[in-house]
């Protein structure tokens, strides 16, 4: 449904036809599509939302157009939406949203006001942070038929029926899905049915942990117990889907020497993408200073032997790739879980060998590559053994460091409880810049006669 | 549970002991422990399993480890597991394995092999290839209390049962969520609570499409229909999230200049981490060439102006990175489907302003720092204003050209049907780093007399 066809019908006072188009939409393309009108239009569009859909449609808004809709809402519209929204959703609002919404916003929660308050309280990145505590929660002697009645009047409480949780005086015993209560005899009892052994995580687990998990086990939700393993809330798939994609998104950004952003890039203003680019932009630039000095300081030799200059840029070129290669890997082995800071040595070990085939087979490329094109076919000044044998050894030890820092490094930042992925590709490059430019001109010293 | 306890208990054949141990465990748990065993033990392992959770444990086996089981199975046993698995995990395994082992699956597929050689018909990346047949389909005229009685009978073959679909002559009308089935009166009809928009997928959508729709919509489940709005069959949300992530990890090796592989880290052999990492780093050194050979053609000016070489390294680091940022923002942003491409101009045009402030803002940095830091304290021979602006407007033009290319390239592959990610940083790099020599010599001859 395109604006145009909205913006008509509003012109027109068609509210009724508004309304009925709402009715049939997602909630999350109604979401989508208010953002395009001014604050007085999408306050009225808001308004014209089915009541059952509201609070669904509200949760799918982004926060700058979710303040423009709180400060228009009246007290009760207010505590009709809280009323209707989940707790784990409300939270994350609260999270967005200037001192004086979240006051309007705890005084209209009723009695989530509590619930509210304890999610509130765990850290950031923990499973309790995205949790909900709206679940059903069963007890051992109940039979199926029991469990099916109590779901029949307090389901619509819950964020999902696909799991339903068996406790004891608080603690998790055991976990029932949907196909089970919908396939078991009535008269069953819980205890006999139900898995006994589920997954669960502890509230302050790592939410990228958590996420991992639902990959790894392929479930639906996952039970977040305290230190008693009393079960405190649950963590559902979709909350886990986003925390897999911002993650990765993470990831991406700061390989490429991007401050995060979790803004889709179109809807990212011009200055706000410059303000992310250019921290890193000028922090890398300056570290070139490095390479600058080392390049002075042998100004003499390349004076003498200006060939050596023009394999400069191939020689940084493949000594960055090789890192990359390396640190992306452990960046995301160590992301996904494959990959812990106890594996520092087999990882270290497996980089070795690697980057001595790579090494060497790149090196004897080169050696060939340097004679036949640039030394008979394009017949380069200054060409003959003694340079590409200089410029062979070189590549081959500059892939060699390459590979190593790019593993390490990674890997250091775990230990050192950084963010490995900071220690990603430009920020090894520009260090393997220096390297590879160091050990150019120690080989080409110590085999071109006259250099030293 | 550590393999030692295992080699014990299997050591001292205490059969009943290690049943026992397998039927606590998540069979993700078992099936990450099976392969730590040589191939007659691996079997026997197998053999152990609780025959409820045999089938469960097969499908997450990695598929050398599966082989080796397929190979060892009566037929009878690969008859009890081809029945307990799902359609969807059975095809995974057929299209891995070969030819000799799939004949003997098809073989003992029973009455499940018309819909296997379905789903085996549908391209590598749609949807039709990654759904499963196993869903539970109800009809409008039914009431709640019908579909509980066909889902209590039949729930059991359905890979899922909290949404179940509603269909009239194969034609899908709608869905109905366990939530719904499990709170709605017993005497409602479908079509009154059914949710009669629901989103769908053709049997040919793009998986990576198909997976993004359940990150935009928190769904659990999708209906896959073909032209005539035919149900077909369902993707589950765990299918989703291995796509999700694969297609993240694919993005992550292209950009890092490595041969897309799906093994962990760990686990790949160093043969094999070399022969992914080696092809791009040739191509990469060889395409260096270009680079080489514009030096070599300034090698005169170079030589009269020592100074020039030394901001060589971080002209081209710098290029690459501004080249990568816009690069790796553009691709994820068309994996995820924020960008599309006939968004061309307008990231373009974003771009060109994007790259003339960070243009801009780091050839000021970069004039100040080359006088101030280059020339008053580290005193560099050869360091003059002149120099410092010939560096800072090569600076300038090398970012806005780096931008502009690492915006285009990937929309342009996108447009060619190729794969955007192909054209990530090392690529760019390679020609950016070209572009910002042949600039740098062309400013260093117009400015600098005696240069041209």
């Amino acid at each position: 449904m395109t604006k145009e066809v909205f913006e008509r019908l509003l012109h027109e006072k068609q509210y009724k036809a508004i309304k009925s188009i709402f009715d049939t939409m997602n909630p999350v393309d109604t979401a989508a599509l208010l953002p395009e009108f001014e604050d007085r239009q999408l306050v009225l569009l808001f308004r014209l939302i089915p009541k059952e859909n509201a609070a669904n449609v509200f949760t799918y808004i982004e926060p700058e157009h979710q303040q423009i809709l709180l400060e228009a809402f009246t007290d009760t519209e207010l505590e009709n939406i809280m009323d209707d929204m989940f707790i784990d959703d409300t939270v994350d609002i609260i999270e967005e949203m200037p001192a004086n919404v979240v006051e309007r916003m705890l005084a209209a929660a009723g009695d989530k006001r509590n619930a509210i308050n304890v999610i509130l309280k765990y850290p950031e990145d923990s499973a309790g942070s995205i949790m909900t505590l709206e679940y059903i929660s069963l007890y051992p002697t109940m039979t199926i038929g029991d469990a099916l009645k109590k779901i029949k009047s307090r389901g619509e409480y819950s964020e999902t029926v696909n799991i339903c949780y068996i406790v004891e005086k608080h603690k998790l015993l055991g976990t029932i899905s949907a196909m089970d209560l919908l396939t078991c005899d009535d008269d069953e009892l819980l205890c006999d049915v139900m898995d006994d052994n589920p997954i669960t995580v502890h509230t302050l687990a790592d939410k990228e942990d958590v996420a991992q998990l639902f990959n790894k086990y392929d479930v639906f939700a996952i039970p977040v117990v305290d230190k008693e393993n009393c079960m405190v809330g649950i963590v559902t798939v979709d909350d886990a889907i986003d925390v897999i994609q911002e993650e990765a998104e993470e990831d991406f950004q700061k390989m490429a020497a991007i401050a995060p952003t979790d803004k889709p890039y179109l809807k990212t203003s011009v200055w706000d993408l410059w303000k992310v680019r250019i921290p890193w932009l000028l922090l890398l630039m300056l570290s070139a200073t490095f390479t600058g000095i080392i390049i002075s300081s042998f100004e003499d030799a390349l004076s003498r032997v200006v060939v050596l200059t023009a394999y400069i840029p191939m020689l940084m070129g493949t000594g960055g790739n090789s890192g990359s290669q390396s640190s992306v890997m452990v960046i995301r082995g160590l992301s996904l879980g494959e990959v812990e800071a106890k594996d520092i040595f087999r990882v270290f070990w497996k980089e070795t060998r690697v980057s001595v085939l790579c090494g060497v087979s790149l090196a004897v490329a080169c050696f060939v590559k340097i004679l036949l094109i640039d030394g008979m076919l394009l017949k380069t000044d200054g060409v003959n053994e003694l340079v590409a044998l200089v410029v062979a050894l070189t590549l081959c030890a500059t892939v060699i460091c390459a590979k190593l820092i790019g593993c390490v490094l990674p890997i250091a930042a775990k230990i050192l409880k950084l963010d490995p992925a900071v220690m990603a590709s430009p920020f090894i490059t520009t260090i393997v810049d220096a390297v590879s430019l160091l050990v150019y001109f120690s080989v080409a010293r110590s085999f071109i006669p006259g250099l030293s």
